[in-house]
């Protein structure tokens, strides 16, 4: 009786919550502290991701919006031209998602500030990035990390399918990011709410 | 610390793992089944949201993509006309979405069926929905739902704002339907795989 | 020997140069004073449209943020509230398309000035607005406009089918819009150059 | 008033009209005849474009879907994986944009047969195309082209900024390419309008 899908639900829920011991304190608290800068200075902040991680960077990307952010979705139709200074963030499991490196290549050309967000701190995305922020997740490419979604899991294969996992917990980490930013920003969710799309 | 990035994993996770026991069991059957007639008989499955939730929409659309679906998204390039007995897969927290309710009616003029995943059963998305998948969520109206969300999460106000907590639980939720769907249909990840998107 | 190929051709062209007395300088002159009021407020511009229609309006609001204005596009992922005094340009050769006509609606209500770019004055879009700006085309209504189309064309049927003749005909008419409101508010085009994106 | 306006779109349509004689027979036929190819075997057909070009690129790809046509457009949810000898359409005035060429070489790497439609027979994505379709244009990059231009135009310097007679002239041809697939494969306008999304 659909029984895969509360299993399913269960892995994900677990994961998610096994995750707030794996990330860095250190990583996201200097992308908090990169956002903070970007806000202050009005820079603009460029979302970079392809798939499933795209979707999740669209997600972040609207609530910076409701925040006040000076933010863009790259392959958007308003995307203006990136300046030195300005904040990438690219959001890839394997972090070998070959227009997403190809874009950090070229923003990083430019001068912009690079944040990977992905599970693979030795990915050529994260290798080219100023910052990583690692988000377990059992991605495309076999790793070490597959072993720890294992472990932790507590079963040989997970329910889920390909980048499931992270894009789950990338989604919930960068909505974590969203609360510590109103928090120090002092945004309220009335403010949020203002800012929030009423064509829909 | 980040402290508050922590505490909103923490609450999502809780929030996803709550939902299991409050998902209906007969809702997700009838979307799983729904769903597999469409596969075989190759009709049209139409995925309709706007905002986050249109995003985990998307999400959901790329994994039925995944499977073999014949699938489209609202408001994208290829999307055809539907026909007499298409399925059209509505997401909205409230089910007050002016453009998304505005769909579905049109969807349904033409003889689609229209499954609302909602928080709101009164609402009227889910008024002139053929099913209505309720997922939990703090939406943007405040309801008796809310009641629940504080209830479940022991406090008096969600850290997290807006939709979130819907928006996280309806892809963990819908991510469980993916799974779901790979075993009764006897679709293998490697399969999954051979359909993704080799160019990104 | 591809001969449809260049006789399409001449018939958009022709077309597109016919339209040159086709529309109102009245009609032409408000949009261009009401963009120009627009962009010395900082009010912001909302483009409408769905189909080719939407590709033509996401064609003109790129050039309206190289322009420096500041223009979203209804459905991406970073557009914000629309407040009273915003303007709202939706595009439907028919005006009739329902999504369109709706979003119209809304962003009525909210106290936003309404310019239709239609065919078709006498639509429900055309009627909900503040200004209608009329571009001849063989639209997907059959009408009066029709007529004046074969005998612009001095042929029974054009060969373009649907909406094919009103949308070329809008993107070099918002085009021509674009070059007006440069030489007014005298940005060159390398400063157009300067916003344009560079990752792409 | 509004002479620009004018101006700018007898700019346009002189320009279209121009290149009914500048285009290739022999390409355009080759296009027309890859694509009826592709539409007997249900190859795939993915369209590739950035910014305006990436546009122009998606309205023919909706006309594609109406005739029939298994075609995708690259960044939207559901375009899938691509195979040895589906067929790309990547289309950009400079032939430089560095994200349509990366993922030509991607596609050209996984096999799949390239037709670039751009100004620039020289450029980085006409060299590793299968096809060439010129289209005239003046781009961003300064060339022999922008001399044709000038010519052609009996002026200094167009009105016209950036791309502008590229993306104008591109969507008029490849919507004379789609009445010309029309007659060849026997589609009538009626059935492209059984296929047109009809929310919306």
């Amino acid at each position: 009786m659909s029984s895969y899908v509360k299993a399913a639900i269960k892995e994900i829920s677990k994961f998610i919550e096994a995750a707030i011991n794996l990330i860095s304190d250190n990583e996201i608290n200097s992308l908090v502290e990169t956002l903070i800068e970007a806000y202050r200075s009005g820079r603009k902040v460029l979302i970079v991701g392809a798939g499933r991680s795209g979707l999740v960077g669209r997600a972040f990307a609207m609530r910076l919006m409701h925040l006040g952010f000076n933010v863009y979705v790259l392959g958007e139709t308003i995307t203006p031209r990136l300046d030195v200074g300005d904040v990438v963030i690219a959001i890839s499991g394997s972090g070998r998602t070959r227009l997403v490196v190809t874009a950090a290549e070229v923003a990083r050309s430019i001068g912009a500030k690079i944040i990977a967000v992905t599970s693979h701190p030795d990915s050529p995305l994260a290798k080219l990035a100023d910052l990583v922020v690692r988000i377990p997740g059992r991605t495309k490419v076999a790793t070490e990390e597959d072993y720890i979604v294992r472990q932790l899991l507590g079963m040989h294969e997970p329910l889920t399918p390909l980048g499931t996992l992270f894009e789950n917990t990338a989604l919930a980490v960068l909505d974590g990011v969203i609360v510590e930013l109103m928090k120090r920003l002092g945004v309220s969710e009335e403010e949020l709410k203002l800012r929030h799309a009423n064509i829909e």
